[in-house]
């Protein structure tokens, strides 16, 4: 557990308050497993921060409902009728976006996922969320179906107290570079190496 | 995300179904951040299949309350009162274990994590849990707190269908070897190194 001794000093003029309350950018990225998981993990601290917590899967399985989203909407639900903790909404690309009327794009991952950015893009200048994670995000980036320009240029002048969390193998160099906190998930043994197959409760 | 296609068949005379449902020993070491909140993260999954969970904290620190546990904790009471989901037991070392009526053996971290071994090894035993988080563990086998030979030996020959999970820095080569799923969490980027201090939802 880190103990929140920064190691060196910075003189960048601001108070230890205001540098604690920095809104991060985080990546996680690497062949290994835990990506999306710690990214969850994450969204459960902000829920009992009582942040507003928006999570945007970009992945064609998502029409494959995934044991967090469950459980994450079930904390909503807590909220909703307790007042505990903070919102949740998890959208996702699969079947066309929660906030779409249309039947979705199905057919055009490309243009969903263009979609979608659009909206975080809206949500990033209306400061909707607290939190962000933008799931499986990196791939989207690499496939060229978003603007890297106008990507790195949002995230880096987003405004407020904003914190974001990109999942995904082979993050832009530049995303990494405006990132603030960068953990790569490394493959050291995996089971199906040993011919075992995903099962439920571990890959879902 | 995973397509649950193992790369080689393997002649076990396992049928699929078997092969999919073999309980895993899964490790997440490495220096960055993430092996906690992924095993956490993995608990959700676990609660939507209405496993039982028990989470056990090795760490001084536990004393401090981590957004995780009241998230954990508020599911396991959507769980008692609705029957949605899988209870979820948390337990930490910090002030004592829960289970334990002993005012807490603060001053001797060492017979805390015994403590807590053994009645772990005692739930194994008992089948207690489909998922346990043991929680910073790897430091306890490597200060020698317990006999590393005896944890190997039980995990190894753990009962039934029993999913571990551990985490910490520098998992024992022993502990790897017998893993199934073993993930190094690799720092690429800290907000530590800017200067930046640990803030809440992010650390905590």
């Amino acid at each position: 557990m880190a103990q929140g001794k920064p190691p060196v000093a910075v003189a960048d003029g601001l108070t230890t308050r205001a540098r604690r309350n920095r809104p991060l950018l985080v990546v996680h990225g690497g062949e290994g497993k835990g990506k999306s998981t710690a990214a969850f993990g994450l969204a459960l601290r902000g829920w009992n921060q009582g942040w507003s917590t928006g999570v945007f899967q970009f992945v064609k399985s998502a029409k494959w409902r995934i044991g967090e989203q469950t459980a994450l909407e079930t904390l909503d639900r807590v909220h909703a009728e307790t007042g505990q903790g903070g919102p949740i909404e998890w959208h996702k690309m699969g079947a066309g976006w929660s906030w779409s009327r249309k039947a979705g794009s199905e057919d055009d991952h490309a243009a969903a996922a263009r979609e979608g950015w659009v909206e975080i893009k809206r949500r990033l200048a209306e400061q909707t969320h607290q939190l962000y994670v933008l799931d499986e995000f990196t791939y989207v980036m690499k496939w060229g179906w978003v603007d890297v320009d106008e990507v790195i240029e949002t995230l880096a002048n987003r405004p407020g107290h904003q914190h974001v969390v990109i999942t995904g193998r082979g993050p832009a160099p530049r995303l990494v570079e405006i990132a603030d906190l960068v953990t790569e998930m490394t493959k050291v043994k995996h089971p199906f190496d040993a011919g075992q197959k995903g099962q439920k409760g571990i890959e879902w």
